[in-house]
């Protein structure tokens, strides 16, 4: 394989590793680093560093946070009688974007899966089993995706929360908001019939 | 705009910057190099840093180097009468990966624009003349892209290197290669008949 010199080469193979990105996008990353001023560079670099050495997961919620308790858990007028559990924290920023919901979040990190040897236990389950033990809790949002494995995932959590006294949720299914109806799938379409609601 | 925790915030905005990095990649790699290894994170910062600080363009061609001059221009093996005529570092390795062309090369390190505002004295066309003059070379090829930015160029160099004694060419355009002739755009196809070569 014809390679370049060396200190690029390894920043094209680090840039490979990163989700959604090949050598293409990696060789075109790299020129545009070594091309830019040398500071926009370094600022990635140190953004990188820092992002590490900074954040870590909040000690209620999971949630990425640079405090802890993370922004959200600590925010007095949040609503904290509901609880909405989430695959990864970037679903809080989705939902957070909304502006609709002000309960608090729940992130599990990640979904159930036989295939990739996935358990319970390797979810953050036991957390969430806490929060709603220890009272104050009315309702859960479950909203993870509803994809199989998202939905395992929430059927798994009805069956651990429906022994407590709390409203159980799930996100709606539906059409997308501006989609046509010729190019939804009939999966979306049967749960948006199923799910039809009166209008007045 | 709701903000994740601030140093995870900066790294996004910081991957923004990279050319085909939207605001959802830039989360996802974001949230890669946070979940990851913390050595794996590290070390796309550190090659970062590297590649900026000990990589610089070869003083004869161009080209991204560790040493000067580079890899290619000191290779006693390579074909020092011919240079092929690039636009940017990494279309050496796009033509390198073929094998075939064992000559130098030259970056002229972009196309001329007018449109944006790019003009020859913004090209690294000085080099490549004071190569020529220099003597030896018998075969320059230009191969800047078949787009309107790159065949201006093209003219422009052929402008500029006719007077010299040697032998000057375009890089061939036609069909590429496994291409269903239905699918191919019909500039392509009239350069391919154009170009027409006789079978024996």
């Amino acid at each position: 394989m014809v390679r370049f010199t060396q200190p690029l080469e390894r920043l094209i193979e680090e840039l490979q590793k990163l989700p959604g990105i090949g050598r293409k996008s990696a060789q075109r990353i790299s020129f545009q680093l070594l091309k830019t001023d040398k500071k926009n560079a370094l600022a990635l670099a140190q953004a990188i560093v820092e992002a590490r050495e900074k954040t870590f997961f909040c000690s209620l919620c999971n949630n990425i946070t640079a405090n802890d308790p993370c922004e959200i858990c600590s925010d007095p007028q949040r609503e904290t009688n509901k609880i909405c559990v989430v695959e990864e924290p970037f679903n809080i920023y989705s939902i957070e974007k909304t502006g609709l919901y002000r309960g608090l979040y729940h992130v599990i990190a990640g979904n159930l899966s036989p295939l990739r040897g996935v358990g319970p236990e390797d979810l953050k389950i036991d957390g969430l089993l806490r929060r709603v033990e220890e009272g104050g809790v009315e309702e859960v949002i479950l909203a993870t995706s509803p994809t199989t494995e998202g939905s395992a995932t929430a059927h798994y959590l009805t069956d651990m929360l429906k022994r407590y006294k709390i409203l159980l949720t799930r996100v709606a299914l539906g059409l997308p908001v501006g989609a046509d109806l010729d190019y939804v799938d009939q999966m979306t379409i049967a749960k948006a019939i199923e799910g039809r609601v009166a209008v007045k």
